[in-house]
């Protein structure tokens, strides 16, 4: 652990360094921690730059490295021979899958699927994933306004609307950012669909001081969420589906009860609307359950729950009544990679064996407190420590600030990611144990010390 | 070749065959040519099945594999253990990039930039790739706007538009949706854009016959195209760009002279329109050039190329104005996949070395001149013999019949794709031979005889 303590030295400039010069943006803020990586190099929850330096990494590629690097069980899938035929030819998966293709979903992510659902569709990324979940849920809900009551009477385009939340992140592509609401930035200039948009629970912490308080703010929001609902209904603007996050990561890791989720289900059965669940970057068990919707502790927690990043695919799980009535309407070439297939269900293995949700339970815990700990220690500068497992966030008491302790930190050998203003998250691997988590409080504390 | 005359048994049923039942659509029509197939004993041309059936591959998983199954070459990069870190540790591309990440840009996808071009930007799908260039474009717009004149006064979200072509493929995801126009199904019950669609020219074939014809039809769409952009400006929904495939492949394989594309891209250059060629289906060499819109001839041909399919990875070169002006208004996780590159990397390098480019030149006048011949002797089936290179394709007299003569080729051992309402299209891979190209014709002309 001494050795984490070295100074990082960036020796790879930003600027031009390569003819794609613009994958390799110039730094305009600290928070924008670039650096060339030695992944050849990196093991476990070690990340090693190109100069050598190995950093604890409590980022881990935003969020998308799930059993840490060069884990033995997965170069193993690559140097089977007998998987190469699917490294080296992409199948069209909806055409033309491999024989081994249903025997890897049965072993991979069917046997992770959330309660109730039967049904996974691939997909290659956490955006179409959402873009295509969004279409089956349209598909679904013109399909059976059809069946029941052939209430649109309007043949082609249909004006149908998709509710997200404030602070909400779904993705980049058009779809996915009409319903992306977290910085300014990623919208600017870009047309975008007129959709409702609900307040999101701003809930005051720790939450066991704020019972009444926030429970007065959830109240709100479900009543603001549900009126919206009506009211664009009533305007022949029908509102398909809700989408949110179990808990909003890339907008600061805000949190809202699992009584508040479980509430806002209810209104969606209430007004027919399809309740999808995104689970990119909550999905995969950091939260000490492989979904984070399975804290809800609800029979029938959602209609659609889409994934990605440590999944390795992407997709969602969908309801038998959200498979379109005919082929083709969800596809595309690749429909996923089957590589990315076989790759996880070693790492659902890995999972199992290991007892990694229990892992990221315990490791979890530590963190917690520790974040607690060093909040009391600097109430000036940290607040509002938070999380459920690993996946945890503290907030610094402004952007500067937070974006000067990602650098410090870094700089000490601990790689963090900022989301929000001015929060910091914690994504470590799920192979991170209560002696990384003690080894991160550490430096933490030794790079807020120097603040 | 005798191999190939067997007939292909369908062993596996494609209703409930595996969790993911949806991936395996029931068969509602012969066009759906699904079966399993065994990519490891897959090899050249030449796509083997559960069954063991080794069958000539003319459409090579809808155009995506660009040198044959299980190419040596890609082998050799899968099993080279200094690339086993790249394979099993996916990076955030956009941030912490492998040490190799220039080197294999520019051995790869720089080392076969279209003329003009020296950035490029990698994604993960066609999909992605246009959705993004569609954002740069907006940007671009946006920007260069401000910049020249305010004349845009409102801000937040802008009424840009996009001018696409009817019959043109861009994707399914929401944004490429909008500027999708093939089939109706595609984007039934999807809201969309309300963006300008110009008509694509009609042509009427053999070309040579009908010059006069054809290039009216032509100075038609143009003026169509140039009244459309005018139109959309004077009532300030602004047409940022116009996008385009150089043949329209998934709406039937639909050529419009280089003519008529020198004259297009005029247009857009008068009204300040960025021009966006997407190569996703083109691209990669098949027409005998790199890239389809370099047979324009023009020195400016494009500012933005959009690619995927048998580029592997997929991404968009693009002008060096089209960089967004701050870092992170193109972003996401992923930003491609660096296995890809890898892979594409060894896959330039053989198309160079083996002179691929002038072999689809040489396979592609086989079976041109082939299927002239196949139409002349069946002229009440098959009309509009057509293609560059091995890009090629040919009408059937009506669907039913073109999806009889898909099945019918395929139980003989040639799996072919359509496209469009009544067209097969050939997509045959680089290092598809003239002796394969004869042995296509035979087998094909066998399949119709049966009709
Ligand atoms: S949109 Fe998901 S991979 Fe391209």
């Amino acid at each position: 652990s001494v050795l984490l303590y070295i100074q990082v030295n960036i020796s790879v400039p930003l600027y031009r360094c390569c003819p794609g010069e613009h994958l390799c943006p110039p730094l305009q803020s600290v928070v924008q921690v670039n650096f060339f990586c030695d992944y050849e190099e990196s093991k476990g929850n070690y990340l090693v730059d190109v100069d050598g330096n190995r950093m604890l990494d409590v980022y881990t590629q935003i969020a998308s490295i799930p059993i840490g690097y060069n884990h033995p069980a997965l170069t193993k899938v690559m140097t089977d021979p007998k998987n190469m035929g699917t490294f080296v030819n992409r199948p069209a998966l909806g055409m033309m899958p491999p024989e081994q293709f249903s025997e890897k979903l049965v072993n991979g992510l069917m046997a992770v699927a959330p309660k109730g659902f039967s049904r996974v569709q691939t997909m290659a990324c956490g955006s179409c994933s959402n873009e295509n979940a969004y279409k089956a849920i349209f598909i679904w809900y013109r399909v059976r306004a059809g069946v029941l009551s052939f209430f649109f009477q309007v043949p082609g385009c249909p004006d149908l609307t998709l509710l997200s939340f404030m602070g909400g992140f779904h993705g980049r592509t058009l779809g996915c950012l009409a319903t992306t609401h977290t910085k300014a930035i990623q919208k600017l200039d870009v047309p975008s669909f007129d959709w409702p948009i609900a307040p999101f629970p701003q809930l005051r912490y720790p939450l066991d001081q704020f019972e009444r308080e926030n429970a007065r703010e959830e109240a709100r929001c479900l009543e603001e969420a549900e009126d919206l609902i009506v009211k664009w209904n009533q305007k022949g603007r029908h509102v398909a589906g809700v989408v949110i996050e179990p808990i909003q990561a890339e907008g600061g890791d805000n949190h809202a009860s699992f009584d508040f989720y479980r509430k806002l289900r209810g209104i969606t059965k209430k007004h027919g609307c399809a309740f999808l669940v995104d689970e990119v970057q909550t999905g995969g068990g950091s939260t000490g359950k492989f979904w984070a919707h399975a804290h809800w502790g609800l029979d029938d927690p959602a209609d659609i729950v889409s994934f990605s990043k440590k999944m390795l695919t992407g997709g969602y799980y969908q309801k038998d009544s959200f498979q379109p009535d005919k082929p083709f309407r969800i596809f595309n070439t690749w429909l996923g990679d089957h590589t990315k297939n076989l790759l996880l269900t070693e790492v659902i293995k890995v999972i199992k064996t290991e007892n990694l949700l229990d892992q990221a339970k315990r490791s979890g815990k530590v963190m917690l407190e520790g974040l607690y700990d060093l909040q009391d220690k600097y109430p000036h500068l940290l607040s509002k420590a938070r999380g459920i497992g690993t996946f945890c966030a503290i907030d610094v008491k402004d952007e500067d600030t937070r974006n000067l302790l990602l650098l410090k930190a870094r700089n000490k050998g601990v790689v963090l990611g900022g989301c929000g203003t001015q929060s910091i998250r914690f994504r470590p691997a799920l192979v991170f144990k209560e002696h990384h988590a003690h080894l991160f409080l550490d430096i933490f504390n030794d790079a807020i010390a120097e603040l």
